[in-house]
């Protein structure tokens, strides 16, 4: 195969359109991807629309999983065959200040693929080898593919938290990235409580783990979590500012909302809420390509799974506007299937 | 002396009154404190406003520095004659679920001098005997008041922070807070910028051991923060929660906003200033009577004293308006001197 | 039932005899608990041979669980027939300065039941009431009182260290505390090697959730961690010092060796095993009546429950030659069954 | 010029001479440094005498300073006359799993100074551009050179240790480490205890900023610790291992041992004087070039200086015996004076 397919975005909120381009070859440092998967993540949207600075005709996708194709110059750790996942974190520069602290997620320079480079969305894409992530036999591509966003951000944000195990962790929100979050809360060992809009994503919700649940709409949602104790941790998934900021009052004292999903309006907090509680709002970003590999070999190790529904990556559009809808059954993911 | 003159106020926003009483004895587990001086805290105006839920009639005051007068029954570590200073931890009950998790500062029924019981602007007062901080020799009475809330609650703050030694770390506010906040952060080894408004107080900010001196008037505060390399920690010690809002996108990757002061205003944060950075805004309370303790030690150790002007308690109105009006400088002190 | 009976112990390494005595009353502060079970923990020969400094005649027991039966003044937030158990952590002063500063696990003048005052070989003991943790319903009496000891010792310690969910943990020893320690790691979301002497306990440890066993006796411990991966944290709970030591190279950068099981011969350590990788070796006590509570909940969620045996008070000799033996079936527990 | 000298070592334990080469050139991702000064440290003898795996012939050196003065191809963050150090951390490799986790000082494959390449006894040497650090321009290129690994190894795990500011620090040893470690104590805000042989040094201890000083030869050290508090933390720069374990018991409840000096034989611990006590035995490496230059600002901010003596390269081996000997007023400095 000398082509590649990608689904391109020629100018901001265009549709998508399959098109067909000489297969990439990866430089010194870069490593050629087959896709074998990618998860459609709200972000994407963000890209299309250009609410970020791109540039078009763009190729978006930052959930991926495949195989090393080809490997450039000086790529000494990688081999064609080897089974990679590549998420938002899409490489670090390695000189900044920040990675020269080993604070690879803070890189002045970060890359994204499907913004700084061409993404997933596509038959085949040209990363650098620092994005890489190994896939544990266990996990399929089309299960590994989300663990690079959705995935990382919620395990990671988890382990990060002050939360003590035993201890009461709710997650806001029960899409693409919470219903990962209550799978990996109830796993590392959190008395876990899922809390959607609406009863009927109770039964879901339950069966991935979660011990409670609080449908949002039906009451104060900070009261009932102070019913159950208080929340060591708020892990705020999805839901606007206003649905976030409802949370604070049912945190424990050094109670932390942990915020992983972004709505542009603020977040409000009083002082008073939190001085006295030693309460923190705090902010999450995913993960490197290292937390995405410790997300996936803690996933292997305890059965936790994405859900996911897989379309063609000819069917780009609909699995978009299925994502945007609301649709999705957690996760849409495109395959290359022809 | 059997009886004692404390300043009270009758009904919310009342004046203050010098009245005489019955010195009171200490029962079980109590002590009582011979004043020696008090600080007149912006807090106290919340106690005197009834703010917070008091009863009337008050005797406000919370920053206590004096001796032990008398011991009550089961008291075994205190001695009359002991130098103390009692806070704004006016003692935990020992039982409940904080307390017994060892974090006293969270106690559910946390116990604040000149609210939970009568407090320090009078000749003596009775304290739980777990409400006392040991004052080292080399610190006076009137020094050591203030540190009992102004003083703990940022030498606290800030060595909870995740500040490490050499990094930017800013005060926002030069008050009775502010002022301390400044010396504690010069000499726990932070490079420290102090952020008031006018550029007034920037000869004042240098020789408290600031390195850096923001005109909070004078333009942007964040961008300013940026230009000296962005701050780890800003510690909000006053002004506005619109402020303190100002400063966060000063932090660098991993920065913490620390509220210690408070304003009814919320504090607001959108989720993209704080997700990639991974930023925090965290509530900060002033500390355990060991914290006032630890507090006293490091002042000793490092030089580190409150400015202070000290009235009588006669003059306790005065002293008050005072403060209200901000003419303070720093920090007035009551002592009881006739 | 004005008499109760107990265990005694009359001298050194004298043999258990069954004594009635009058039921104590419970003084101020404390709480009269009824045991309905206590473990027979190798500690308690310790004090049998007076290897601490105990007096005799001597009830010792430290692993109780059972009912609240009467309290004395001031104790306000424990009722007749409340669920308890009483560990190790027998009651702390709450005014020496780690009281203070909230590390209550290492009050200065910690009290542990069967030292401090008469323990759990009996038919009831008084104690103070911040000795007691609550049991939560899904958990009996007889799996409640290895919790005390045993399971803090390996749940606590767990929680505290530095392993990270997904990492590798090994615990060495397969005992009573041992046999909780497996399970706890594989609940936290660690993958657990359990390491003991033999092949014969491999199936057993599986069972209890581990993913590797290592036979400590047929090659080099260190080097088959390492094959692992190498360990983010060892936990030695049983062996000799010489064994903890030959695991401390198979630990990974940052790694640690977290010792709670003790022997009287000292762990060696070469500072250039430790040096360039950053390893410890960190020593870790059971708990507080709130770490007790907390371990019993953790329990309560994720279905972690001692392996026990059961024996009459009466038989207390029996068990106690039973446990010295290492013939148990991981735990003895008494019931005061007549 | 297009030769450079270097002081060379043919064999284990020969004497050094002074040899003269052609002047190195920087491949890719490389950086040539004109040395202007280099420390001679304790462990440069440990590579003379083979004591590693080195090759000969062999230049040592890993404390230097100087100037950028060529750069290699792909290096975009350094320009020649920049300032820089260049410590025992002398690049990493960027792609083993402790790097990817940006654990750059465990790098698997970590390179020293003097050991994988040539060091810095000489008049130039190329260095990865990843094991550099920037100097401030308040201190001079022979203060900095000492900090690259005397100066960071103190610093760093000072600032990594659990001691909190105010509490009691002591370092044991007062040479090259040690003396640095004190001052550092003292900046950091511990009150510091220096700990050494004889009671000559006690003088410069106290002008160094200790606050105490302990003649190990006088009595029992850890009592001593103890008549003083207890020591939250000893930094053990120096002695026998003996030595070091003769602290452990002056240690506070969660103190620790931190070991950055190396002796071959083993530190011993009972688990006795850990688990009651949770105190620990840490070892810690130096730091990464970003630690260095951590390093080098905090002591630009407070005015930390290392005690040097200057020699010429060409005396080389009178410096090193003077190391040897023990006679160096703190630190041999070689600087390439002709």
């Amino acid at each position: 195969m000398s082509m590649i397919r990608s689904a391109q975005v020629t100018e901001p909120g265009a549709p998508f359109r399959i098109v067909e381009s000489d297969r990439p070859e990866p430089g010194r440092g870069q490593v050629r991807v087959a896709v074998e998967a990618c998860g459609v993540c709200r972000t994407d949207a963000a890209f299309v629309n250009a609410a970020f600075p791109v540039s078009f005709p763009l190729v978006t996708g930052h959930e991926i999983a495949g195989r090393v194709d080809a490997v450039g110059e000086d790529v000494t750790t990688w081999q064609p065959g080897d089974r990679v996942a590549v998420g938002w974190f899409g490489g670090h520069c390695g000189v900044c200040d920040p990675c020269r602290s080993g604070d690879l997620i803070h890189c002045a320079r970060l890359q994204v693929p499907g913004w700084a480079y061409p993404g997933g969305y596509a038959d085949a894409l040209v990363v650098p080898a620092n994005a890489l992530a190994r896939i544990p036999d266990a996990i399929t591509a089309v299960e590994a593919a989300p663990m690079g966003c959705a995935g990382v951000a919620t395990f990671n944000s988890l382990r990060n938290s002050a939360a003590r195990p035993g201890e009461l962790v709710a997650v806001l929100g029960l899409g693409g990235l919470g219903h990962l979050g209550v799978q990996f809360a109830a796993k590392l060992g959190f008395e876990t409580v899922a809390i959607a809009r609406g009863d009927h994503r109770e039964a879901d919700a339950k069966e991935l783990g979660a011990h409670h649940y609080i449908d949002s709409a039906a009451g104060d949602v900070a009261q009932r979590l102070q019913q159950l104790g208080g929340a060591s941790v708020v892990l705020a998934t999805a839901g606007s500012s206003a649905a976030m900021s409802a949370t604070i009052d049912g945190l424990t004292p050094n109670g932390q909302l942990v915020v992983v999903g972004a709505d542009p309006a603020p977040i409000e907090v009083s002082p008073f809420q939190i001085i006295a509680t030693s309460r923190t709002v705090h902010g999450h970003p995913s993960g490197t390509a290292r937390d995405v590999e410790e997300t996936l070999r803690f996933a292997a190790l305890t059965g936790i799974r994405p859900r996911t529904e897989t379309m063609p990556l000819t069917d780009v559009q609909a699995a978009y506007d299925r994502m945007l809808a609301g649709d999705a059954h957690y996760r849409v993911v495109l395959t290359p299937g022809r």
